[in-house]
């Protein structure tokens, strides 16, 4: 059978359908089905992405193409009454691209094509509109320059401009025929002084040459940038869609506009949108007049709108989606020209789908799919708070949510000196590079003058977690004079601002922000999702406060509780410090039972706080050499508070500095050749644990060993674990269901996590260290210095810090699963790594069944969406092979 | 049926034999084979190891062994015509200890068993030898009173000295019968004096106290430290061999002695022992009187020479290899006591080998088996030039092989400062701890007063491979006043002098030192062992000296080349630190130009050296700021040789900074951010090459790109690879082989090994960093701060980056070599990390299935040998699983 490359659509009825987008794209298969479910469409026909393909490859039409468009436009001819390049009647077409995915502004459209000398006066006579005809012409004119000719739009502009000069007028709309007829013959002339060429007259040579300028677009700097930012890829190619042209400029009967089923921005169920009356559609777009709203229509032309009242509302019941859709109003007669999914903000989105939902027109798996898990983020971060006085200086790209106040720094050394006297900071930066990490760490927000939403800056900042604004071009930043400057206004090192990474705002002084609160709607999406998912989601929370924000966010119990801050604090660190400096192991104990009752303190308030969950607490990771002052002064404060020489100090720091302390004598390696701190640490837990149950508390301590990487290492610590919890439940005389588990951090505790899981009595996975080793990256250089450079040279897709590496990672994450649990069937895994919130890697780990995610409080509501994603991704995927 | 715990042996036949050592013990199973065999042993039964093991659960015998050692008693008691006990021809008995494994001097034996006040009547009355008698009741008194009731030696010492002393003679056989007699009263109030109790008379509970003395010995520390160093199992217990005892010391026509079938030295086939008349066995060991050497006794006892000549010549045939065999003569008649494979130098070891398998005795595979490949390292050391004069001063325990000389210093500080100044120096510690490893690090070898062949300072230097004496007791260590003492001799801080850790000797002054040389005998084993095995054998080096070394040694070809050496050097060095300081790419890329024609060189005078081999150079690994100036001093000469200013050089080593450099920005990563420099080495390479080809040599470049973890960092630079090698090619208009492959040392390299497998050509395995990223430890901070006690507790069995983790490490190499061989069926694979030396490591990679190991030109031999083992090894066990 020969290929078909063209499918028609008119009088009712479509060769294509929505399923087609592969096809047709979007908005072939969307004015195709249109077509088919009844509603006004002006006739046409699309052209295939295959076509496209073809021409990509082989810069020439398929064959057969030709006769196909022939054969079609045929149609569309007899369809309209109107012949293409009649003098008499003429059909006017436009064509327009339209991929698969929507790729606003990306791609090119032409209108009013057919247009010639000769049809023009047919134009003139049926329509008995002089201007509108010229006007229709000038445009012509104007796309076919600049989109197909390559013309710039100033080319255009400078003349349009002066012909308003002299006439004196200030609109396109004030010009008259006569004016428009003397700016078709300027365009014209224009033309021909910058391309050497004239437009041509017979209307099927403008055809071909648009149809191949829209092929061509398919590979325009623009598009490539977008596909790139948006992971679509490179060879999906454009469908082309051909159309009769009506006119929403042929008088005050006639008008154009745009809308969508539901409001976009808070997804309340109302109409929204605009028109304007004898407007051609880019002009409602263009902005050069303002916009009626849609309610204004019903007054205006009622019988129209009456129409759209009733097409909005099937198209919505037939796509079951809020739709962006686009109409023409030809002397009173309503076309509608597309029909696609709205976009709209993540707040709007959850509103739509609860309400959808609750209106009985999706299900509510439907309703959780819609909603991207990373979206959810935009509305977790502090927020600045909406009653605040602000005042926006600058507004850049939203690069990195949050908000966030500081003093303007213009250096990452400054940042580190400020922040080291107790300031809190914000680096400003014509852009960052990977030079800047140490100073973006300890600043509390990024702001750059230029880059986008990839620049290091972006990513760095979004890596980090901190608030970011990029691209900020109003501002112009001295790094030598440090200030920089909005027009007039001048910011120095030192003043406050706050920025808004979730908006791009820019603010002078320091501005309240607020707690990111869940909305009823969010509150009732995400316990859908709870009922959908299988995954469990706890949070990785070392503080009470941490632990109860966690819970409100839904966390099942704390994943992650590090215990080092315990042994930081004014009161805590010269005990520790005095621990690692004496001279003996009896020593060492009788500093270290000095932190037993603080740390039991501890334990006990997080217990309390999680109160009938599992709270998964891990033992000291760090090297000691952590603890130990870094300056000259502090070593000399020390010096003076626990009557330790100075150069003893320095001899034990020098003793214990390490090459690659990430791969040193921390975790689990420190607790065997030191015992007493680990011993010191289970005390002070099973001793809070005890004392709650005695106190009626529901408690459930999980003990996690860390960096172990061979069984005998667990082997020796959990021994010396449950002696100590034994000998605690016996004293206090109380029953304590406990855990003793490790994190599986290492490769090796992969491989061998058979053996591990003969011990272990639950896994879970620390895909930090775990990517840090698999990777051979150390993730405190690897990503100031090289990553980045390798995500941009797509050497790694992603930063494997941030998507867990399915490949790599992953693949030792599914080894360990599968070992761990031939050798202990109900084993409990997790993961806490920071992988744990983001959903890529959520829907990986509930594909290996892990047991639960374990992530920062702030992502709890993320995971929880992801988890469901993922359970109903592979629902899917299983219905899908069973029926194979 | 019930179990069998005893096993006669005795007139001519046997139960046991040589194969039932697990059973019957090396001594119970020689003996039984002896029997067998037809050579005169007395009659004996050997109780077995089972019933070792259940003494050592049950502290009791097992059921039923009483009555056993009862039936067989009664058998020896008829084969000798003696009665055990009998007062009128009292039947004694030797009971000695032997297990599976020879464990010399660490098991007791006890002689003359059964003598009491009414036997020696007997034994006076047999022998008319009244003398001989009270001399065997006293040894049996002394030895039955230190083995079974735990006195010390010197109990018994005093009254025999105070006898001689008042007797006024110096030698025990000057004593007389009456002497003796006293001697024994005397010994029997000692034991009651020192014990309480008595010696027993009745001669079974002799024997049953005995024997689980016997038993019980095989804990006693010496035994346990023994096995500990020798790798042998705990759980395997003794046998016991009760014998009938035969006397040596029954006048001038009897005599004792032990011999070697072969020179135990030097290997020569010469028979090689020495006797004593008139003595048991232990004066000949005890070394009281000067034993007579074997030869002499053809002149005093020449029939039973003659049958010793005849038996040796039958064991040696039987057991087809050199014996250590005891002997005793009673009153002319000739009786074997034992009969054992004896043990040897490596250098008789391997001539001993070569001459039996010219002789038709052994197979070549026997004869390689014979020898453990890491015997060979004795012989492949620097040593110590045998016609030099040297001044011994001490001798301690030889530790770790070879010879050096340098100035003696007292703390690791110390080492690395004389070191720092361009001394060679000998660290000399009273034992070493793990704070001391960067001293031990720049040392050429390591002294220490303290400590065995376990000890820190030998385990370290072993890993290090530098030479070293332990535990040198005769020397005194003053740290603090940076001096040692040999008695009156003063060794001052700065002295030279030479250790040679093959010996232990400690040596004034610098003495010269030699290569190692192959004797012909070492060529022609290693040339059976080339025969054997399918695994290629290459050699790690770096310099053309190297090469030659590696090729003398049978390298076939260069496995690992690093090139990071080609970037020091006085000329050198500046260049690459101004290529790293400088402003851009450009002025980079000039800068490496001037090392080019340097670095061809450097590779056209090794691949020259390698000529028709193969040599893999492996592309720069090491980050950039290995290369920067570390001093003050340093940088400020640096600042004034290029002309940048010291701030600058400052601020670019900060940037460089890097928190784990063993996970940073090196090997290919570097390769990909800043590509000019592997461009201009591997400009250098195929210019090299490609000349070299253009002047009729043969070579084989292979270049290693390191630390691949993606196979898109490979591709990048493969084709960048490519296309240079390509230009260079078509330029100078040659032919060559090359390939491009990469070093597989990550976890992610191994696991993604199918992919990386489409873009590489080979893989090498470079097992010290995958063992750093398997198990999370940065060797440097490992080996020194924690390894050593995970070892010592037996967390781990031996330090990863000496022998090849099988289950962690191994698991992935295993995984890697599927996987590649997958994608790539004839994928050439190697090993380049140290491990490719190490004999277990070396079995292992022949199990896998690579196709080389490559190591340091030292190890090549020992690689060879191992090599063949493990290849008759793997064939041996799959012929047994055939059978089976």
């Amino acid at each position: 059978m020969k290929k078909k490359f063209v499918y028609f659509f008119g009088d009712g009825k479509a060769e294509g359908n929505k399923d087609m987008k592969d096809l047709l794209g979007g908005k072939g298969a969307g004015l195709a089905e249109m077509t088919n479910t009844g509603v006004p469409v002006p006739p046409g026909f699309t052209i295939t992405t295959e076509a496209c393909r073809y021409y990509q490859t082989h810069k020439a039409y398929p064959p057969g193409l030709e006769e196909e468009i022939e054969a079609n436009l045929s149609m569309v001819e007899k369809s309209m009454g109107k012949g293409f390049g009649d003098p008499e009647n003429p059909l006017l077409l436009s064509v327009r691209s339209g991929a698969k995915f929507s790729m606003p502004g990306m791609m090119d459209t032409v209108l009013n094509l057919g247009l010639n000398d000769q049809t023009l006066v047919g134009l003139t006579h049926k329509t008995s509109n002089r201007r509108m005809a010229y006007d229709s012409y000038r445009r012509f004119i104007q796309m076919f320059g600049s989109i197909v000719l390559g013309m710039e739009h100033k080319d255009f502009e400078v003349v349009l401009k002066e012909i308003k000069r002299v006439k004196g007028v200030r609109l396109d709309t004030e010009l008259d025929a006569d004016d428009l007829a003397h700016l078709v013959e300027r365009y014209k002339e224009e033309v021909k002084e910058v391309k050497g060429i004239e437009i041509p007259q017979d209307p099927r040579e403008q055809l071909k040459m648009t149809i191949i300028a829209v092929f061509d677009s398919w590979d325009n700097p623009r598009a490539i940038t977008y596909r790139k930012l948006n992971n679509i890829p490179d060879d999906l190619g454009t469908a082309v869609t051909i159309q009769a042209m009506v006119f929403g400029n042929m008088g005050q009967n006639s008008g154009t506009g745009v809308a969508f089923t539901r409001d976009p921005a808070l997804g309340k169920k109302k109409f929204y949108g605009e028109y304007l009356l004898n407007a051609q559609g880019e002009d409602v777009v263009a902005g050069i007049r303002t916009p009626n709203p849609i309610s204004r229509l019903k007054e205006e032309l009622p019988e129209a709108y009456g129409q759209l009242m009733d097409i909005y509302q099937k198209l919505e019941a037939h796509y079951r989606d809020m739709q962006d859709i686009e109409f023409t109003i030809e002397d009173g007669r309503l076309f509608m020209l597309q029909t696609r999914t709205g976009k709209r903000t993540t707040k709007a989105a959850i509103k739509i789908a609860v309400d959808m939902t609750n209106e009985g027109l999706i299900s509510k798996e439907e309703a959780l799919l819609r909603i991207e898990a990373n979206q959810l983020d935009q509305l977790l971060h502090r927020q600045i708070d909406p009653s605040a006085k602000k005042e926006v200086i600058a507004c850049g790209l939203a690069a990195s949510p949050g908000a966030a106040s500081g003093k303007v720094v213009f250096t990452p050394d400054d940042a580190c000196e400020w922040n080291h006297e107790g300031h809190r900071v914000i680096l400003v930066r014509t852009e960052t590079s990977p030079d800047d990490i140490h100073g973006m760490a300890v600043a509390q927000g990024i702001l750059t003058s230029r880059g986008g939403m990839t620049s290091h800056a972006a990513v760095v900042a979004r890596g980090m977690g901190k608030c970011c604004v990029a691209g900020c071009e109003a501002i112009s930043v001295n790094e030598e004079a440090k200030e920089f400057r909005v027009k007039d206004l001048v910011v120095k090192e030192g003043d406050v601002i706050t920025i808004d990474g979730g908006t791009g705002e820019v603010i002078l002084e320091e501005v309240p922000t607020i707690e990111p609160e869940l909305t009823p709607e969010m509150l009732t999406f995400l316990s859908w999702a709870d009922e959908i998912r299988s995954l469990g989601v706890r949070a990785n929370a070392d503080t009470p406060e941490d632990a109860k924000r966690a819970r409100d966010f839904g966390a099942e119990g704390i994943g992650l509780c590090r215990t080092e801050h315990m042994f930081f604090g004014e009161e805590r660190l010269p005990i520790m410090q005095a621990m690692i400096l004496a001279k003996d192991e009896e020593t060492r104990r009788s500093t270290l039972d000095k932190l037993l009752p603080m740390q039991k303190q501890d334990f006990k308030d997080i217990l309390k706080a999680m109160e009938g969950l599992p709270v998964t607490i891990r033992l000291l990771d760090p090297p000691l050499h952590e603890f130990l002052p870094k300056t000259e002064e502090e070593v000399e404060r020390l010096s003076r508070k626990i009557g330790v020489p100075k150069k003893e100090i320095a001899r034990k720091t020098e003793d214990l500095k390490e090459f690659n302390p990430m791969l040193g004598n921390r975790g689990c390696r420190l607790g065997i050749i030191m015992p007493e701190i680990y011993q010191m640490q289970v005390r002070a837990i099973f001793e809070a644990a005890c004392e709650l149950v005695k106190e009626g508390y529901h408690v459930k301590p999980e003990v996690m060993i860390p960096l172990v990487g061979h069984v005998n290492e667990l082997k020796v610590l959990k021994e010396d674990t449950q002696r100590i919890a034994q000998e605690i439940v016996n004293s206090i005389g109380v029953n304590l269901d406990y855990f003793i588990g490790t994190m599986i951090e290492l490769p090796r505790a992969c491989i061998t996590a058979d053996e591990i899981a003969t011990e272990a009595e639950f896994f879970s996975f620390g895909t930090n260290d775990l990517t840090q080793t698999v990777f051979g990256f150390s993730r405190d250089d690897a990503e100031g210095k090289f990553l980045f450079q390798y995500v941009d040279k797509k050497i790694l897709e992603d930063n494997p810090f941030a998507v867990l590496d399915r490949e790599g990672v992953g693949e030792l994450v599914r080894m360990a699963v599968e070992k761990g649990r031939k050798v202990r069937p109900h084993l409990k895994i997790g993961i806490c790594g920071e992988h744990g919130g983001d959903p890529s890697s959520i829907e990986f780990c509930h594909q290996v069944g892990l047991d639960y995610v374990s992530c920062s409080p702030y992502r709890v509501p993320i995971a929880r969406l992801a988890a469901a994603h993922a359970k109903l991704k592979k629902s899917a995927r299983e219905d899908l092979s069973d029926t194979r």
